[in-house]
């Protein structure tokens, strides 16, 4: 059982202060975490598809990215066609990567809670052993 | 190296689809996973010290939640006074688990990306050993 009726502290425990507004938004995490998976960056084409995104979405974030300066685009000439590439910037990684330590401590929050405390799970109170 | 050149497979890989938006905005976070913590219930001042919110922060995101059936608020009487008691319900329990699993997937994949994909960390191209 969890201390429901014994708190020796609170404070905010639960506020997860560190989920960055802008990263925590599920497009953007989504194309960061594609582009944090790709060092070497990804075209927009293929990002786009990667995020499940439409061209206007994934515009209206990569605008959002880049002025936090966590997102670099640049154009590059393949096959005789202009294309745009996106890369995470090292600001933006290392941003990623403290965003990414708060999120591991809500999974392991959450995930401790439902280990301890399943209720109801197919039978009452399996003694511990 | 990540597959950067060498991509077999497209589709929305990185979509994430299962973050489901009344989940995943912050403080409602902040809130599922204080209540999922507490299994018992925990009253409103208490959670919302648990998730640094403000009064009125945290009677909007309850209605969202409870809107959504996620979470259950109650009147009790403790030392001849009213509180509002708010837990989660079996409903917001299964949806906290089935996003729950898609976090934990995101967490997988950027702490893969990160570990083998690390640029310039004092030293270049450690030999595979």
């Amino acid at each position: 059982m969890k201390n429901a009726n014994n708190r020796p502290k609170l404070g905010s425990r639960f506020a997860y202060d560190g989920l960055d507004r802008i990263i925590h938004e599920r497009a953007r995490l989504s194309l960061l975490t594609s582009l944090i998976t790709h060092s070497k960056g990804l075209p927009f084409g293929e990002l786009k598809q990667l995020c499940g995104l439409t061209d206007g979405n994934l515009n209206r974030h990569l605008t959002v990215l880049e002025e936090a300066k966590l997102v670099a685009t640049s154009k590059s000439v393949e096959h005789g066609r202009s294309q745009t590439v996106c890369r995470i910037t090292t600001l933006g990684r290392k941003r990623y990567i403290e965003y990414l330590a708060v999120l591991e401590q809500v999974v392991l929050d959450a995930s401790t809670a439902i280990k301890t405390d399943a209720p109801a799970r197919g039978g009452p109170n399996p003694a511990s052993a």
